[in-house]
């Protein structure tokens, strides 16, 4: 293994920096999928591919895939996305990309032919920022997209998605036949920043993941009585507001208990005015767990606190789910890899559960799959004020280089 | 006061079923001030008052007056107001009105001449409900409406109010001349349903209101940090929505605790979409009681409260005024008068404040006021459903009228 090809991290990051310089605007990152701003992310990954001598193939659902032949298959895979939430960051997607093709470069650029195939992937649509609808590509792949899901879905312009996809190249219909792709891999590694607070406030600059949350994501309506605020006395209200109010108090309450978290980010009343206690409060709890357990465990919770805070103040509830996803644990072994790897090369080794989903979900029930974080300065994500200290970049780049060289050079 | 014509609550009740007849549609009571369904209602009354007799003038701020003149003077003044919000109720106001032409009537159809001269008044634009601002008419005519509080509002459709107001014979800039109505008025008694659900729960009748009370309305605004709910701890969040609903939770025992009542009605969270942790929360705080002392407690402890709330939460809080209004006593006197009027017509001697403003707070600084509440199904008003039970209707009526002829027939 030391005598694999290392990657250079500050190439990386001096290509990451004239991505930026080619996609950005003072808003951020503008990277929206299936618009020319990832196109042009696109130019610039098929020009880097071209100076050491590879060209990618966009399979079926849009996902851009290299090989470096190897001695021997399946492939390791390693990769992320080049699309980004408009007026994003830098970082998110691109870095898995970047760091990839530092890997494959490394190899392409040594001379000597990798004892196993590496694939390169940009998965197309990670953000499902245009359309709703997140992990397009890499689900697609792994075969748990359903078509119907994007049929009729139309952008903030209006457009229908199956027309932009085509486009771009993609007939919705057909996007399913990209897991022929999946037959090809024997691993699957992914680099991306952490989205949040906590390698930064721990001083860890490189980090594995050990899998992604699980998240139960529903709305509740609570509905009470509306009343004038100045004639009903204190005892004889029904506030549905109050009630929700309560109720995401005892959710907090709830993800501290069972050491996940939870988020009550959207939050209406009606009539919505000052003069009248709200006869309706609409809510949407989004809960997520590493636990499979746990998370069932604050589902459970959270409708006995808001049945029971609706009840207290005479109100009923109702409830539709949004959103869910059971938790996703990546490969043990490669997780074990993956923090010798960042302990090798940063000197610490930690694991953390991602909050935030990544393709290396979709990835995750086909073929042995880990990820490495690098921390995020104050936890921004999806802001054009993302960023990694330069030494913290550099080493999760580094370390992610050398769990891919671990995998690469390894018999099995 | 025995030998004094007695209403004919009867008669008044018809009269407001011919009002209703007259001004509501499907969606309820039509009366927006300065517009149609309000110069309708206007029509009748005048039709109502030629049968008798009598024609009513109008003041610089669109009051009506009539008088029936007395042996003495100053005169008994009665009313409420025709307006109504766009699909109210049928007796908000109109039972007013329609009340003290029942009283006037009685006399002027008995042929004798009363002892005082009655002074019949419908006010203009109580509710406000076109330009925002409340108690036009009334507090024109008390001296406290400033015109520049009108006299760039503009109603739904974007019309300024002078404009308006010129169209129904009304000079904003001349509104306050009104206040010459004034100096021939001795009292004023105002006939109103309660719009709350005390007196039915109660299971009055009738009742004597002491007052209306005050209000204190303020915007809070908390400032946390918008975060990403999937990769930020929960002890790494400064969430401003939660900060928010545990300050309402709290302002609604301070409210319990200072017997006013407190409400929340309108809470907004920014970004508001359920995959971030609120960094803003806004919220407005009505407080209301009929002790200046305790709602001045009452707003110490709000503001307390919210900003303990923010801090234990690493938030920011700002806050900035909406309205207030001083609690306002009606006239002791006069309020025992109205209990005793009760009390013989209904057989309960009973008192309680307004929790929403009436035009009889216009009057009560400058002459001995009172008035009488019948009671509000459920507390229902300002919408169709409004309505009070007939035997219930025809005890106030009837107490009202009582209540009249006792200050027509007194010395004093």
């Amino acid at each position: 293994m030391s005598d694999a090809p290392a990657i250079d991290a500050e190439r990386v990051i001096a290509d990451l920096r004239e991505l930026a310089r080619r996609t950005s605007d003072e808003a951020g990152a503008q990277r929206l999928c299936w618009a020319e701003g990832w196109r042009s992310a696109r130019d610039f990954l098929r020009e880097l591919l071209a100076e050491i001598g590879l060209e990618p193939e966009i399979d079926e659902a849009g996902n851009a895939w290299v090989y470096l032949a190897g001695a021997r298959e399946p492939a390791l895979a390693v990769g992320s996305h080049l699309d980004s939430v408009p007026g994003g960051g830098w970082l998110d997607g691109a870095l898995g990309v970047m760091g990839a093709l530092g890997a494959v470069r490394a190899w392409a650029e040594s001379g000597v032919q990798p004892p196993r195939t590496v694939a390169l992937v940009d998965w197309a649509d990670e953000e499902g920022a245009r359309f709703g609808r997140s992990l397009f590509g890499s689900s697609a792949a792994a075969g748990t997209f359903d078509p119907a899901e994007l049929a009729n879905a139309r952008d903030a312009e209006g457009r229908l998605a199956p027309g932009v996809l085509a486009e771009n190249g993609v007939e919705l219909d057909r996007a399913l036949d990209s897991r022929s792709r999946l037959g090809r891999l024997g691993a699957y590694l992914e680099l991306h920043i952490e989205q949040g607070p906590v390698l930064e406030a721990e001083g860890i600059k490189a980090a594995a993941v050990s899998g992604c949350v699980g998240v139960e994501r529903l709305r509740f309506e609570i509905t009470g009585q509306v009343s004038h605020a100045g004639t009903t006395p204190m005892e004889a209200r029904h506030d549905a507001g109050l009630a929700a109010a309560a109720a995401a108090l005892r959710i907090e309450g709830i993800a501290i208990e069972q050491r996940g978290v939870a988020t009550v980010g959207e939050m209406d009343f009606e009539p919505g005015i000052p003069t009248a206690v709200a006869g309706r409060a609409s809510m949407v709890v989004d809960l997520r767990n590493r636990s499979t357990e746990a998370l069932a465990r604050m589902l459970e919770s959270t409708r006995e606190a808001v049945s029971a805070c609706a009840a207290e103040r005479g109100c009923e509830v109702s409830e539709e789910p949004v959103w869910r996803i059971e938790p996703i644990a990546f490969d043990p072994e490669l997780v074990a890899d993956a923090r010798d790897a960042c302990e090798e090369v940063a000197g610490t080794a930690y694991e953390l559960p991602s909050g935030a989903l990544h393709d290396a979900a979709s990835m995750a029930p086909h073929v042995p799959t880990a990820m490495v974080f690098s921390p995020s300065i104050a936890g921004v994500s999806h802001a054009p004020e993302e960023d990694t200290a330069e030494p913290d970049l550099i080493a999760a780049i580094e370390a992610f280089g050398a769990l891919t060289n671990s995998r690469i050079t390894t018999a099995s």
